[in-house]
């Protein structure tokens, strides 16, 4: 059990930089729109750059466009704790995906500023560029080029919808730092988010301890059938492709269904011709499967591939499948889950351990160094999503937690 | 049995023409692209009319530019035996759909020419506009016109693609008639045709004696589940609506089963927002459901609401059918059928009687005069495709069956 300690996240003020934040890129449906690297993300960047500087903290920018905020620690030669998130949104996303997590660490830092601590270790708040891949892709695109596979030119020629470029976006906004400024010592990396599933509301628990992010398999499965006539052509002829996708589609999530921890998800289904009085002759899907087990995906590939071969025997179709993304499963550092767990006792909230399901910074961030992240409930379990709501007292205890994390990690020098 | 006539089809001299006629819009797959009132219609129009004038046919165009090319009988009060097809093509259709049965109906009048026969009614042989419906909808609209549901302003207005409408390219090319031309009067109305499905030719049956034309019902069926993150939410607490439209497509696909004239397709399914990463959230499909029979169609439709009910609660999701279009079943007139079977039998032709599941005008015409078709069989039920392939003998045998049908209605009167 932590000792309660002086520093004190003042809730009203996180929730204060959280509605004033949402104005910036602020929808008619009451969401968020903040695509990376447009004049509403310039406008986030730079508004943060502000309350950087009234944190006291010393700013610098990244050739990623990547932003630091840094506090000194007693120790000048230790590496830094770093926390922080991204504040970029998909075209329709909510108010709290991304920034609880840059505004409750600017929050840590008052906290810390109010109460007076130093810590041994310095601290630096980060803001990932391009995290959603809404706009550039891949995903993660800033953390991915500094920790991950990521060719650092492959980022900058991402083109967006429109032609335009990462590296000439970046530049237009004035966000191109130097590489100088990455992110190369660090001693610990944490990230609070919004779960963006239903599991914490739906159990009443309040924190999340985040134990790794899942491994994320992407394939495409063309299935080929006959196109005919839907009026002569008799049903025990017909070779209809949408019906053996159907029965795919369930039998896919049955064989999911019997793997515990992989989840399975046909997201895209495309039929040809896609009329009504043709029977369709080919259909195109996507599977999307997760697991925390690498070995349950592995098995969850298998059971598919056995599944395709099944379908394309009893509806005489050609199934094909091809994967065309990996991600494998990041675990989080052990001691670093650990103390967040002893964070959110500390406090007395309820907690849970899970798996985070979709793709955080966090996860390259931890092929590199000792990482980790802290939920707090998403209302309904919605995310990306206008209607977005993680309630005021919910963001705060996520930010005490990340407030008591960060001290014990940084370790408390003294305090006034 | 009928005794053998002496009017002889000549198989090589259709052939000939089917040919000439699918170079007037051919495609370089092979097909012909003959879109109705377009300026390759207009060339098959006017290759048309040459050959009726060498068939010694008097030619008359109605309002709705249905082409009629009469021969006087010995009876010039009698109604007219009409038959032919259409010209018209779909945008990558093939050479025997419509052609057959337009060029067929010359070959007849040229083989009782050939033979000097002269019949008791006069006969008519006739081009229908716009009968696929791929430029303009709806399909058969000028035999629609006249003898079905649709008024003749809603067919002058009706516009294509490009926003032009059926009445000014009408115009254009220079093929709208007088309302007086229409076809008023009528004996029997016979028009030949590929099956455009493969139960002849699987059968290795020669001529299909048509019975009817099906009837057809057309809904859209919506699904209405929630939409979420493929990542985080569990498996358990989705509202997938691709796994609830899965489901129902094979349900309903049993439904149809157990109804042994019935054929159910599910042509069209489009998914919202079909993303990769996204559960489901909508789906939108169509239903094409055709049967001979009235009541085994409307029992279908009672089987589609009962299994859209199993599947709303079983996924929790919501299911709405709405009709969009139907047409009912078109038994053609006993007489006919019968002497079209009995014109096969006399020939020796192996022949099977079939309904029609695709639409065609000889359904509008038999709603008001005695209608009958025939079919040959489509090389691997192939049709609307650019490989579609009916042989010279085929051809010729349906063309001989046509011969003798029109004798026997239209009553031979003498031979030279």
């Amino acid at each position: 059990m932590l000792t309660p300690l002086p520093a004190r996240i003042d809730a009203d003020r996180l929730w204060s930089r959280l509605m004033t934040m949402a104005e910036v890129g602020k929808t008619t449906g009451g969401g968020v729109c903040r695509l990376a690297l447009t004049d509403e993300d310039r406008a986030a960047r730079d508004l943060l750059a502000e309350w950087f500087g009234a944190a006291g903290l010393s700013v610098r920018v990244d050739d990623l466009g990547n932003m630091y905020g840094r506090r000194a620690g007693a120790d000048p030669d230790a590496p830094p704790v770093v926390f922080g998130s991204h504040l970029d949104t998909v075209p329709t996303g909510g108010r709290f995906d991304g920034a609880l997590g840059v505004l409750g660490a600017v929050e840590v830092v008052h906290a810390l500023n109010d109460a007076g601590c130093r810590t041994r270790a310095p601290l630096e708040v980060v803001n990932w560029t391009n995290e959603e891949g809404a706009r550039f892709q891949p995903a993660m695109l800033a953390s991915g080029v500094l920790f991950g596979p990521l060719p650092l030119e492959a980022a900058y020629a991402a083109r967006d919808a429109s032609g335009r470029t990462f590296g000439e976006e970046l530049d237009r906004i004035g966000y191109r730092g130097s590489a100088a400024n990455r992110l190369a010592r660090c001693a610990a990396y944490l990230e609070l988010h919004v779960e963006q599933g239903p599991v914490l509301e739906r159990a009443g628990t309040q924190i999340g301890v985040v134990e790794g992010v899942e491994g994320i398999s992407w394939s495409r499965v063309q299935i080929l059938g006959r196109a005919a006539h839907a009026g002569p052509t008799p049903m025990a002829e017909r070779r209809d492709a949408l019906v053996a996708a159907a029965r795919l589609v369930l039998l896919l999530r049955d064989a999911a269904g019997a793997l515990g921890t992989v989840r399975l998800t046909v997201g895209r289904l495309d039929v040809l011709p896609n009329t009504v009085n043709v029977v369709p002759g080919a259909v195109e899907m996507t599977l999307d499967i997760r697991s925390r087990r690498d070995d349950d995906l592995e098995a969850a590939l298998r059971a598919a591939d056995r599944v395709c071969g099944d379908v394309a025997s009893a509806d005489d179709v050609t199934v094909r499948r091809a994967e065309f993304w990996r991600s494998p499963a990041t675990p989080f550092a052990g001691r670093v889950i650990a103390i967040v767990a002893g964070a959110a006792a500390g406090r007395g909230y309820t907690a849970a351990r899970l798996w985070a399901g979709a793709g955080h910074d966090a996860k390259y961030v931890a092929d590199r160094f000792p990482a980790g992240m802290i939920f707090v409930p998403s209302a309904g379990g919605l995310s990306h999503n206008e209607e977005e709501w993680t309630s005021p007292e919910d963001c705060a205890r996520g930010a005490a937690v990340l407030l008591d994390t960060v001290l014990t990690l940084a370790e408390l020098d003294r305090t006034a």
